[in-house]
């Protein structure tokens, strides 16, 4: 039995790690979560998986929560993630909290000295060197949740690392991936979120329209598997099949593939180094999807992918630039009314 | 340093696995080998490769040979086969001969404590069961050189044999993928010859044409991974790209791709664990490739395929007979003048 401390759980990712759980009482326990605002979706979340400490964003939720919850602790804001993050009961850490609040509780988890399950880019992107440096002190595996880093993480099992060529991180394009930089101008919010393969959250999937996303994947990438930003590429892969590939010296490559379903990775992150039955509506099948295509990224289209491998190439706090002002970007078109 | 011995030095394998050992003297070195009636090619690859002991098919070639290499041990026939696959020096066998003369020798090697690399199919259809057997007491490994096995055994690594669902064998459909049976009636043995992405033998291409070749390679793949037939499935895949997949427990499949080289299973069946550097005319690319299709077999149009998967599951002498039946067949095919 894995006992998880969740962060951000009415999420996209939280809420498909519930579902994981649901699935596995055999293996898995929710022992302490947060959520943001969505305060009916979490009360109905601490119901079913009765976990023992709660975090919420707002002071003004407490109250309320306490009264019905009489067995449970309830904390707020990031003092409260980082009592999630550290609960003692807890030997998995899943951070899948949006934004560099993510941090601190990530910090406090591998102090804890817990396993780090990360789906928050930020942790990485911001403060990379940290993290893997006290994770590297603490021994603690960092298991990616994202589907590419997961792709990598278990193309790279049972393989030594000095015999890795090239990491190839795949990429959809997004929702606009055949609109020219001119045609973009004009597109609205509700275009934008109609991505092609994934269902992810709201600001996940316009970062993936720009390809920012597949710029601070690169720059993850760099910091979990300790690459150099010139043996990382990207490769458009309109299907989502082949989630990333990792090219030895020999030549040989191996990639991870299936359905584009989060519950993979997600799973793969807690039941690592084993594996677990997981049910589909149907079996995927390579004969249906019937081929897979490739194409090199135009880096002039998409020039946020550019700008991230410099910034990553730059170093220092030029990720944490760049990631803030994109979300302060990303918040500006979601204020577009057209 | 690898010391190798290794059966069948002038075939298609064998050249090739010689390529490597030329590629990389400081990883490999040549104990011994046979050689079949190519004696010219055998006297060149004598000189450059200088075993200490080889043999030859036919008794007659050996007195010339003897006085052309004094300090070389030569022996003929399916002995000196057994003396080559035996002898002291060498840590690993390559045993890439066709046909059933592969199988004692493979016994004696693996007797003799050696690591078994396997490019001969008949050793695995024919006594899989003794085989596996014995390198499971003998605790030597089994390392496929057949990209497709090799493609597996790559997925397969640091992964839980508990936790794979399916191994899917890809299959490029051979010469005359988009004949119809009834097409097939006059094809040319030169025709046949002409596959569309690999370099093999010329038995092989042609057990490639009927997909024969492929139900060898799902034979040997439920001898050398213990796995039902039931869950071993092939995919057409034209482009001999993926070289064959693992589906595991939780929906994630791996695969291990990259150019249809030959050199890549074999070296990488000589330096398990390890890998190392090889080099190509050109680096391998997805995006070049542009596209990767996969199909369901018909297994109406390849009965070959069908027949395989029959006598495999009857198993005992089956797959033997089956065996013979083919080898008769082409022979047969290969005295058409047409």
């Amino acid at each position: 039995m894995k006992k998880i401390n969740l962060l951000g759980a009415t999420g996209s990712i939280g809420t498909q790690t519930l579902e994981i759980v649901r699935e596995h009482p055999e293996l898995f326990e929710i022992a302490a979560l947060s959520f943001g605002r969505n305060v009916e979706l979490g009360r109905k979340i601490i119901q079913e998986f009765k976990p023992k400490l709660v975090s919420v964003q707002n002071k003004r939720d407490l109250d309320g929560l306490r009264a019905e919850f009489p067995g449970i602790k309830f904390y707020y804001g990031l003092e409260g993630l980082r009592e999630v993050a550290a609960y003692q009961e807890g030997e998995v850490l899943l951070s899948a909290v949006i934004g560099s609040v993510g941090l601190l509780p990530t910090l406090d988890a591998i102090e804890a000295g817990k396993q780090i399950a990360i789906a928050n880019k930020e942790t990485l992107v911001t403060a990379g060197h940290l993290v893997v440096e006290a994770a590297r002190k603490k021994k603690v595996p960092l298991l990616p949740v994202d589907s590419e880093h997961s792709a990598i993480f278990q193309a790279l099992n049972g393989e030594k690392r000095a015999n890795v060529a090239k990491l190839i991180i795949t990429a959809s394009g997004g929702s606009f991936r055949d609109k020219t930089r001119q045609e973009l101008r004009n597109v609205t919010v509700k275009e934008a979120l109609n991505h092609p393969n994934w269902s992810m959250g709201n600001k996940l999937t316009i970062d993936s329209a720009t390809m920012f996303n597949k710029g601070l994947e690169v720059i993850e990438a760099h910091w979990l598997y300790e690459m150099d930003y010139d043996d990382i590429e990207v490769l458009i892969h309109r299907e989502s099949i082949v989630h990333s590939l990792v090219e030895y010296i020999d030549g040989s490559m191996i990639a991870q593939l299936g359905a584009p379903d989060m519950r993979i990775p997600i799973q793969y992150a807690l039941t690592y180094p084993e594996r677990a039955e997981m049910s589909f509506p149907k079996r995927f099948s390579l004969a249906e999807i019937g081929a897979l295509h490739f194409e090199e990224v135009d880096y002039e289209r998409f020039t946020a992918l550019k700008l991230a491998y410099n910034a990553g190439k730059i170093g220092g706090t030029m990720p944490t630039v760049l990631n803030a002002a994109n979300e302060i970007a990303v918040a500006g078109f979601f204020k577009r009314t057209s």
